[in-house]
């Protein structure tokens, strides 16, 4: 019998919230849609290409070093001993809005490599892909961080207790956790959004941040809501980006108001989210939500999901016997 | 048939390791000894009265509101409707050191309104107490910290979600987990240690800590006892806090080679503690820890216990027919 090798592997990798308001680089959770798919396959043109991306309006680079994809395929390629004589093309398809705050290039990055996997007949664990992802996340934001990553490749809560060397920790899930995630339809920068930011915080705020840390992971736990809700606040990094987020603090008071556990910036923003007990509450959310922001003359893409338990995954599985 | 009226109460408190390495003012943890013994009667004299302090070598105030005891006792009737007419006099026993890091004020002030509540045949849950114990610990600290004082009193990990308003958290004890404690014959005052903290910090230094304080509580949840080892980290305090503790950087390195989970300051210091997953390896550790103090010719007082889990308790239970 032959072994059957497939020539091609598309894989699904899902949006993600990092930050969660209180676990500013360390905590994220992945949503089950929107999110990007990646297809990858074998080419007679040596190294990675990047062949075609679609719903990124032109905006991504091409260059495969220079795209998280193609990155994080070329990455993953080099250390492995036994990478392919054949070349690798790579198609995205992009389905979530880019420099949204919702892990739009970690998704890319994570459906590469999951489907490289598969295409090259699973050589890594789920975990050691990670790295790979990550190399891919460099080359849009500038910088390592593990956070959407993590979240988009394992689904779920994920803490990064140790960015070097990289240990991530998987969090429950409570049930019936619904996520309402909003991205206003205005762009803005990581890198940006990382300048606002002091390099030094007061002791007495960071404090209260690791409590409130410490509280929200401990309501993960105990599937305590009550917990959860106190302890989604954020004393350091929601203050000074908040500014850049048209009627950020009318939508807080409004979520809150309706009922969400808690309402903060999703990543670097400008989109934001709530974390609700239900659907109901999800949906009253997202009207308050479409009313304030079209006093901006905001339109707002909605997304209203459970938290995603399962992270990116293969979406065909087209095989071509050898 | 008469309602029995009790006289006199006697409580213990136990000792408590606040900080936890990651976890400054948040986090803290009971042992099983050593601890205070407080009893508190009715008195034909009226107020609060200190009739008798045994172990302090003659430091701790008398004065009822200058003692923690004292001020706790006092805090706690003055909020309760049906105060007692008649006095109330203390005794203290104090069975470990003062100006230890060990949360030596914070088990007076604990074992008192403990005891103090069954004397009043309970009016309060053991909750309810933690506000008074606390209104205690500032005569001693000058600053309110809920840390020692949630530990001694309900025993466990506890974490301080928020000091205003006061949210503690109980975190559950991984079986087999036992503390080491040791204690150099120094002194150092808890508001001299807290001068020589820096009003700031770096926020990357701040992101490791809370980063940490997750993974602990993740690893307290799920008994990942390699978890709570990489956790068990101090980016912010130790490293200005050591300084003042003789040997403190051989303690560490010689309790870590000799299988230590954490080794790191207890609350202030000058006592530093071992987290370890059997006595034999606290055994090993002390020999280590009495060897390098030794050259620094400090004797050391060493106690070594599981994590206490029921916190402070009543010892007597003489009655009285009313």
């Amino acid at each position: 019998m032959q072994i059957k090798k497939r020539t091609s592997v598309s894989a699904f990798a899902p949006a993600s919230v990092a930050n969660v308001a209180c676990g500013f680089d360390v905590l994220a959770f992945a949503v089950e849609g929107p999110g990007d798919i990646v297809e990858v396959s074998y080419s007679d043109d040596p190294g990675v290409s990047i062949v075609h991306i679609q719903g990124d309006g032109g905006l991504l680079p091409r260059e495969p070093v220079e795209n998280t994809a193609g990155r994080a395929a070329m990455a993953m390629l080099n250390s492995l001993d036994g990478a392919p004589e054949q070349g690798i093309s790579i198609r995205i398809e992009k389905k979530m809005p880019l420099g949204s705050g919702m892990g739009s290039s970690a998704a890319s990055a994570v459906a590469t490599v999951v489907a490289l996997n598969e295409l090259l007949n699973h050589p890594l664990s789920r975990i050691e892909l990670l790295p790979f992802a990550l190399e891919g996340e460099l080359a849009a934001s500038g910088s390592l961080h593990a956070d959407n990553v993590s979240a988009s490749l394992l689904g779920g809560f994920t803490l990064i207790r140790s960015q070097h060397p990289l240990d991530v920790v998987e969090l429950p899930v409570p049930d019936g956790l619904i996520a309402a995630l909003f991205h206003p339809n205005i762009s803005i920068s990581t890198k940006n959004t990382r300048l606002i930011l002091r390099k030094s915080i007061q002791m007495s705020q960071a404090v209260k941040q690791w409590g409130n840390l410490g509280g929200l992971i401990a309501g993960l736990y105990t599937e305590d809501y009550d917990l959860m809700a106190r302890s989604l606040e954020d004393h350091i990094v929601e203050p000074a980006r908040s500014i850049l987020i048209p009627g950020f603090d009318e939508m807080k008071e409004d979520a809150l108001a309706e009922g969400a556990l808690g309402f903060s910036i999703s990543g670097a923003g400008p989109s934001v989210f709530a974390l609700c007990r239900s659907e109901e509450i999800a949906n009253a959310i997202r009207l308050k939500m479409e009313r304030i922001l079209d006093t901006y003359n905001l339109s707002v893409d909605t997304y209203i999901s459970p938290i995603n338990r399962k992270g990116s995954y293969i979406l065909n599985d087209e095989e071509d016997p050898g």
